[in-house]
């Protein structure tokens, strides 16, 4: 049970819909005090693997017992179970498709169930393609307002939740081989290369025959030039002083990136 | 009179510009308690027949009492009236140019004001450009909190307000004919063909030599290929699975769709 | 201390990450009760002038004791100091790098601070490139939950704090040159020629070999065609009535904007 009255919304929907705004209406049609954060309707349509990745970094940043929605959902009216996850200090609901991978690999799982219960639905037979309108949001309001986790549905076993294969950095000769996982807004490149890994170190990275200096803040390269560093959510990040790493240096989603440690 | 304390925005003003923010600071100026929830800003400029679409597919996930603000408005400054609309479960607040259509035509009016009383304006006199920071975002606010709807202004026949001529589907040989009035930002054609008139029937679009098979989900066609379904809206939708159907089939804004029904 | 417990966020962190919603959490963190505006998160990236112009528009239509944080900051993590003032009726909390030059020109400052004490930041080791979440959001919420202003950080000299100069428009013989200081969504052409100038007089604006002529509404001119108006911030914009002037007119940022005042 979540008594924080806050939710969080993330989906692909955009905001040039009126999607986002009636998720919202049905939230407050039944309960109008619950609070509602958008963390980001711009997720790339049907890009679970960028919606995962932005559920994890988001996450620690709201108070325990906050329910999270999360609605990328390219299955939606098919096979795919709709969920509900208890974890340790907070609440996930979505589609059971990987959209939750990050948390489930960094968090425990307390309790899992499958949205069962209509009763908590805005309608029984709901739209085959708008699950965010007709079960998310609603269950989430539902629980955000009190009710019992376990009423929501059926208890399923918590392995049995879908995870994307995301593939770990591998140790070689020199440090670390990473890839991309992820472009923002400013085209900083981060990369699936976790900050410990560098920490206390000496560390560049090797792309192609150049080496960009492993750093600690923008300021510490001249204006337009390349740098790493460790970026807030806490990977090794490719950043340009002032610029837009993914345009200049026109490294690319999944791209691979080699972390090099020098010997101490 | 309405006491749910629940305000919607939706305009053409995007989210680069301060125009949104500074509506919302007005309302908190007026009442800080009030919840307000936004629709979309993102309609295409100007396009009233975009913002009535939206206006009428959300307005039913809301409490009833909310106050919907709708600012799309080329005329701003100009002769046409603000207006405010009270219908049979919730409020309307804006121009006079047919931006409330879809609502005027579904749902009973019971009164309709010309908002002449300034004393429910921000100031006396209004920019001639931003009736949406001057009139419509404060005649909400004190509505929301309370104001009788009659003391907004000077009562007028309902039958005078402004609807867009909206043409409806065609009865025809095979099926109806309609055309697309919607691309959402999924790149989903949404015709103005009600999904009543293919309910519980065999049925399909023809689209110049092709023929898209009609379906209740995504999943029913692979990926890549193209369906029609009834959208979440309840309106005949033409969609590409994990795709996008207005790219892949070219079909724009007000292009004719054939809905073709199977004899039983 | 503010007491309004309403925060507005400015940024050019864009909508597409979840940056902006992480700085929503750690305001719920602290708290949950507090309201929060946006008056927009698509200043271009790392643009402080379109930042401060927008800051200085949006101001005047929020509650005295607003708490307006800025974030545009491509000097993190560097030298530059974190800051906050006290105006005479608000508070702004970012950077000290000319992000509230508008209003330190318009408004008296009765206090400012560094924002040294770490008791108000979210960890006493902020992130290098991230102060939003880790330094001003939370001394935002804190500020506007009660926290006495000078208690934030060390007192410093207002006359210190960084300004941007602005050039004002100059007179000359046939009325002010001024230039293009922002373009809206709408692809109006904002001036930084203050409307007073052009009050009750005749006026219009000379480009190359054209007049647009002065106005008081889009609706004056035929629709297409060009014209001037005072827009409603109080600036000289060129518009076209039922158009992007930006677009076809082909001005801008910076381009220079002759206006004409007629004799009386």
């Amino acid at each position: 049970m979540s008594d924080t009255h806050l939710i969080t919304l993330l989906s692909d929907f955009g905001l040039s819909d009126v999607y986002v705004g009636v998720m919202k209406g049905v939230i407050a049609q039944i309960n109008p005090a619950l609070k509602i954060i958008d963390l980001t309707h711009q997720i790339p349509p049907q890009n679970i693997a960028a919606a995962q990745f932005n559920l994890l970094n988001a996450y620690p940043y709201f108070p325990t017992g906050t329910v999270h929605v999360g609605v990328v959902d390219p299955g939606v009216g098919g096979a795919r179970r709709s969920i509900a996850i208890q974890l340790e200090d907070g609440f996930l609901v979505g589609p059971d498709n990987g959209i939750f991978t990050g948390l489930l690999l960094q968090k425990t799982v307390l309790q899992a169930v499958e949205l069962t219960h209509t009763e908590y639905w805005r309608v029984r037979q709901p739209s085959n393609t708008f699950h965010g309108r007709d079960i998310f949001a609603p269950v989430a309001a539902h629980l955000a307002s009190g009710v019992p986790f376990g009423q929501l549905g059926q208890p399923i076993d918590p392995t049995t939740l879908v995870k994307l294969s995301i593939a770990d950095p591998t140790p070689n000769a020199t440090g670390y081989l990473g890839h991309v996982q992820y472009i923002d807004r400013f085209g900083n490149v981060i990369t699936n290369i976790p900050g410990k890994i560098v920490e206390n170190k000496k560390w560049a990275i090797a792309l192609g025959r150049h080496t960009i200096p492993g750093c600690r803040t923008y300021s510490e390269v001249s204006a337009s030039k390349p740098l790493a560093l460790v970026g807030s959510h806490g990977w090794v990040e490719i950043a340009v002083n002032g610029g837009d790493a993914h345009f200049q240096l026109r490294l690319n989603w999944n791209a691979p990136v080699q972390v090099v440690l020098s010997p101490d």
